[in-house]
């Protein structure tokens, strides 16, 4: 029984990655059941048993891409909440997620999820909770616990939370969603922008942050 | 003559504004240029004298709605250079601009565009370029003058640029591309965010953020 379940369990991670690749390289419209059941080895009736339709898989990939993101965040996190060097410890934060963030199949599915967002806003409202604002609230909570060790100063730390992601991402983001990352940026380039936005950051939110906060 | 060539100005404009509200509500593909024609009271053969097929219209969409954003931001960037007062000056900016961008219609537009950035990646690019990159430049442009004057301390007044718009506008763009935008936060609340943003900014950016540079 248990093995039964293992299977099961492996046939369904196995049906989502060959769904996630194919909606990345055509599209949700451009999709069918019939493909992703021969790239994943099984047929349509086992993929209709495990999904009742396009849709609810398309939700169950997008539910796994952000599991995935954050349970890799989470780690990163913790370990900077322990870290002896602030500045070095984020500085290997921001990188970490300058390319995770940036990779090419999560944009494509990030276009994807907006591209839908209409027609399915569920499935964005998902990706929004589950992935992006569990993203925030993770670094918020590690921000706070880096507050009380007098390593940093963030009286609102979900505002310094969004302010770190959004100095960070905003024109590497925005240019991947809109051109299509034709010409992605190298990975040296983007290690660049993340160390110049650190040192930025520990300015705003740094244990000499000035102010009348 | 001239007479001749302000009309012809006028049904484009007109052409453009009717082809705007068409691509918002329905979409690049569930749009037709015979809708468009009867939304703007014009003939198919008209539309087509102008434009020569429906992407150049949804081209000239994009273009034109870049325009109008920019030229209005142009203007208060300038206001923002004489500015006696910074802080309410760069509050007033951040207000304006959260308006602005969150537009409804604008966010629709926003996400078609990304939508087809694999599709039309030329279209994406003409709005990154025209819009976004223009945007950030011109804000650059303002930081310098007002860290010549020493109201800001802006090193790379680009990258401070960046991190203006990204710390302001990092939730609230995500949230609305992501969920459809179907619970829009009210006026009051994105312009709280806008004035938290400031502050935070200024401590980063003000002229007596401290730091090695």
């Amino acid at each position: 029984m248990a093995e039964g379940e293992t299977r099961s369990a492996r046939k369904e991670r196995d049906i989502v990655e060959a769904a996630t690749v194919a909606f990345v390289s055509r599209g949700y419209d451009g999709t069918s059941m019939e493909e992703i059941a021969t790239k994943a080895g099984v047929s349509k009736q086992t993929i209709y048993k495990h999904f009742t339709d396009k849709e609810t898989l398309f939700g169950e990939v997008i539910r796994a891409s952000a599991a995935q993101a954050t349970s890799a965040f989470d780690t990163v996190a913790a370990m900077l909440t322990q870290a002896e060097f602030l500045t070095g410890g984020l500085q290997q934060v921001a990188r970490l997620f300058m390319t995770t963030l940036m990779d090419e199949e999560r944009l494509r599915l990030r276009r994807l999820i907006i591209a839908n967002a209409d027609r399915m806003p569920q499935l964005g409202r998902d990706w929004y909770e589950k992935g992006f604002e569990r993203m925030l609230a993770s670094m918020a909570s590690c921000f706070q616990q880096l507050t009380d060790r007098n390593l940093l100063r963030t009286p609102d730390p979900y505002l310094a939370a969004s302010h770190f992601f959004g100095m960070l991402l905003w024109i590497p983001m925005n240019e991947a969603m809109f051109t299509g990352n034709k010409t992605p940026r190298s990975k040296a380039e983007l290690e660049r922008h993340a160390d110049a936005t650190v040192e930025a950051f520990l300015v705003a939110y740094g244990p000499q942050a000035h102010g009348s906060r």
